[in-house]
Parts: C-alpha cells; structure tokens; sequence
C-alpha cells in the first residue's frame, strides 16, 4: 500500500483495483451471498443468476477503494459497498422489464426464465436489503447520499423513457439523463468512502465528482460500444440501443450532422421502430461519416480527464493509481 | 382529544379517526403532493393518479394516530406518514405490472395509460422519496423498521408468485403470504408512531401487533370481497383473483373440503386458467355451499380481536377508540 507509482505510468487495466481490494471484496461477496438468502427459494434463484453471471462488481470496489483512500478503519464499508451492488443489481433486473431484453451480461435476462413478475419483485426485495445494510451501518449521510441515489436513478430511467422517441433530444438532456440513470450511483458510491471515514467536505465532494465523472465516461463508452468495436467480447448484443429505440448520443450526434434524409432514417427506425434487414449496418455507416463513434469516445475522454483531475486533492499512492487506472479502464474498453 | 367515549359503543367506521388526525394529514397530504415533484413530468402525473384516486390512506393515517395515541410531540410523523403512503403506491404501481391489472380504485391502472415501463421506474422513484424522509427524521430504529418492511413485502409476494399455481396450499403457508405483503407495512406503520414517541419497546410491540393483526384482517376482508359482497361500491372489480388464478383463503377452504370432481374444477380455472362462462359463479356457488366466504369472514374477526387486545396497555381516550373502531370498520367492509 505504501508503494507510490509514478503517475505517467497508468495502465488501462483495474488491476490494480481488484488487487487492492481482494480482501474486502471477499467479504462484501460473503456479505452479498449471505443477503440474497431467503426461504423463498426463487428469490436467491433469481438475484444470484444476475449476481453471479460474472459483472466485474466495479460499484462496489469504487466504495472499498475510497473508503481505503480515505483511511476509513472500520466495517461500515464492507455492507455499503453490497448495498451499492444490490441497488445496481435491482436496477438491471427492472431495467430488462422496462426495456423487454432478452439478454445480460451473455446470459438470458432474469426475465425469461422466471418471468417479468419475479424480476420486478426480486428487484424491489433486493432495494429493501440494501437499504437495510445501510441502515445497519448507521451513518444517516450515508444513508442520504444513497436513498437520494436511488430516486434520482429512476427519475434518469424515466427521463430517458420520454426522451425515447425523440431523435431532437440535445446532448444536455442526454447528459442529464445519463448523469441519473448510471453516474449517480457512481458518484454516490464514490462519496460514501470519505464520508464513513469522517473525512473533509471538500474531500467528500472531490470523491462525488470522481465517480459523477466516471460514470459518464464509462455509459458514453457503452453506448458506443453498442453500435460495434468490442461489444460482443464483453457479452453485449450490438444494436440493442438501436433496436428498443434509445436515444443515445452517438445518434444525437449523428442526427445531427446529418442532412434530411438521413434524419427521415433515424425517425422511422428509431421513433416509428420500422427496422428492416441491414438498418443496423446503415446506422452505423451514418455514424462512422460524421464521426460520432469516435467524437462520442472523445466526449468520454474528457470525462475521464475531469475525473482524475477530482483525484489531485487526494495523496498519491496505491489506492489513488488504481482509481486512475480505472477511469483509462472504462475509456480503453471502446478500442 | 380528552373525551373518553365508553368501549360498548365502537361504530364500524373510521370517521372517529379522521377527524381526530385531521390536521395532521393535511401536511401529510401537502408533503405527499410536494414530494412527487420533479421536472420529469411523468412521474407526478403516474404518482398522482394513483395518489389522488380516493385511497382512503389508512396506512398513514395510522402512522399519525399511533404517534398521538403515544403522546409524540414533534414533526417527524408527518414525514414518516408521507413515506409510508408511498411505499404502498410503490407496491401498488408494481403489482399492477405484476398480476396485469387493468383497474384499480375504479380507474384504468397507470401501466394502462403510462405503460409497464413507466408503472415500473414511478415505483422505484416512491421508494427511493420514501427513504428520503425517513432519513430527512433521522430515527435510525424507524429506518430499521420501514426498511425491512420493504424487503418483508418483496418477499411475501414472491412467495405468493410461487404460490400462485398451488391449490394444496395450506392456510398457514397463506397466512404467511399475506403477513407479508400486506400486514407487514400495516405493522411497520403502527409501530413507528411509539417509536419515534421514543416509548417503552413494550408499547411499541403493542402497536407493532395491532397493525400486524390489523392488515391480516383487512386482507382477508379484501379477499372474501373478491368473490362478491359489496366488492363494486369499493371500486373493485369481483373475481379478479380468480382471473389471475390467486390461492386467496376462500379458495383454500373451499378446496379443502370439497370432493375430488369440485377440486378438478379448482385446477382448471386457477391453475390451468382454463376459465369459462359462468365459472366465476360456480367458484362462488362452492364457495357459500362450504361456508368458505363466511369462514373467512370469521377468520378476520379473530385477527380484530387480536388487534384489539393489543390495545389493552395503551391509556383509554379517543385515539384508542378510534383505532378500535378501525378495525370494526375494516371487518363490517365484508357485509
């Protein structure tokens, strides 16, 4: 831990992360097992199908990592770092229902094999263990920073729902969507490690404003991801965007830049939802002339550099590498 | 309030009880209506159709009526009141997804006019308001209660999925389904009034099972009431459960004690829901040769009494009275 690495040298990789993590996360993984029990079979049934299909956990090893960096010495971190997984797993499980995927992570979504009903109600029992976790911790900050959280995350889903079919949506309101729907619980997940440490406003707010970055970076990568590059490596199905309609930036972008034929493409794929054979390949021809794969991971980059600019306030050394290694993690994934 | 009315007279009515919390749930309605706020307009308008669709919000209303009954002067209650009315219209726009409802309280349900998406994500945004408040009253043993709640009602209706096909089961294995969907956020109601009154943990058992008791009541009024009764005059549609092929406790009964060709007709309709014109009428013909409605009925009463009875250790005073009166009013619902 006491190892400091010399900041031009930051790999894209977490690593390093997962590294210094090993132990916590072991006993957050003991922790997540042991509060998706239930005598009611299907419930463990289905959480641990979506918990154990292999996510990388990123959420709450952001919490174990700050809470380290912070010098937190105590349990705390350990049940909020598994309630920060199970609100993320309670959203995936919703998130399929509203948007009717068939699948997750290279596996069918809960919601085919135990039907929408389970997926729902799974979803709201795991929102209740997480809020009991964090109860259990006892820190009401804590507790504001993550039920603040979760309503903002479904306020995100639902702008995103409205501004679904609208192709005239601007790269703000997409920002302001994607800031809800995913960075929020980035960023919350990021501030309680401070917090629980009892560590300086100023240090709280740097480590928000770390993840809030992050987590734009990492879903703008996503959705460039979902028009090609290395989607299916990473177990996702390219054009599922296209497909339900989603407004996301690289169609934003390409929109546009594009002249009126083009639009009449994108309003009668994505709004009318006629799709036919090869529109998929059109789409990303469109988006590959204006550049808006490419500008959309520049557009992350920039993200990301905010994001370790956060860092500064923090003293270097292991911990603080390995957040920076993360943010160049989530850009490198689009090449 | 210094009234004592005399225990030989308790009308079957709740008028007691909304006259004497009066005042109070008008900043609860105040609060309820402010905190469906959000620039996304979407969410107060799915929230208020529900909301504002003549609930008769019990469950808050018993919230501030345990507060008084336990002497609590403060400000706290008005918030957990609002809290708990969201968690139930949270529960309420989820199961509508759930079963497929197309009505509720005499209305299209929200999923018909928003769509599942939208019933889906308001929901996740109550709960994530709900929890706001209770931090916002900073009781970490309200917190404790209201967020278990959450989880116990998740439960009980998973396990009513997984019972749902099942006509062997037993009405102990119901009541447990029922103990938790609906009488849990009845308990978790009641019980946080002498909770953050800050009285003996004995009162606040006490209040923990009156509630608890309470709801076991009021389900199976509601359940008997699926089947006829005055089901149209309280904006319900008759034979719903049937429909969606729920094991209710007049099934149970009913199937218990009839012969082999009458249980035939039970798995047909509620299991294979192969339903037919006229079935329903057959359902409730088995259901009153039995006694099956009437025994619910009486079921109910005995959970009253114990509501009641878990009184005892509270002062005499309207409050008192007017949550005994409650739970004559929820049984008389029957006739």
């Amino acid at each position: 831990m006491a190892v400091v690495v010399p900041f031009e040298k930051v790999n894209a990789s977490i690593d390093t992360m997962v590294r210094a993590t090993k132990a916590d996360m072991e006993r957050v993984n003991a922790m997540i097992l042991s509060r998706t029990g239930s005598e009611v079979t299907m419930i463990p049934e289905v959480a641990n199908h979506l918990i154990s299909s292999g996510g990388k956990r990123l959420r709450p090893m952001l919490t174990l990592a700050t809470a380290a960096l912070s010098g937190y010495r105590g349990d705390g971190h350990i049940r909020l770092a598994a309630a920060v997984e199970f609100m993320h797993t309670a959203t995936l499980l919703h998130d399929d229902v509203v948007d009717e995927s068939d699948m997750r992570r290279g596996k069918p979504a809960a919601r085919m094999v135990w039907g929408n009903e389970a997926s729902v109600l799974v979803g709201d029992f795991l929102l209740g263990q997480a809020f009991k976790m964090m109860v259990e911790v006892g820190s009401l900050r804590a507790l504001d920073i993550l039920s603040t959280a979760a309503a903002v995350i479904a306020e995100g889903e639902v702008m995103q729902l409205a501004a679904a079919k609208n192709t005239a949506t601007t790269e703000d309101e997409y920002l302001a969507v994607i800031s809800g729907k995913t960075a929020e619980l980035f960023a919350a997940a990021c501030e309680v490690g401070p917090v629980i440490a009892e560590r300086p406003k100023a240090e709280q707010a740097a480590a928000r404003a770390y993840g809030m970055n992050l987590g734009i970076a990492f879903q703008l990568v996503d959705d460039a991801l979902d028009y090609g590059g290395k989607a299916q490596k990473l177990g996702k199905n390219v054009g599922d965007d296209f497909r339900e309609g989603k407004i996301t930036l690289p169609v934003v972008l390409a929109f546009r830049r594009g002249p009126e034929e083009e639009r009449a493409f994108w309003k009668r794929t994505l709004v009318e939802g006629q799709i036919a054979e090869g529109d998929l390949d059109t789409a990303i021809g469109l988006m590959t002339k204006h550049g808006a794969l490419a500008d959309t991971v520049e557009r992350a980059r920039h993200y990301g550099d905010k994001a370790n600019d956060a860092l500064a306030l923090f003293p270097d050394g292991t911990m603080k590498h390995a957040l920076m290694e993360a943010v160049a993690f989530c850009i490198a994934r689009a090449h």
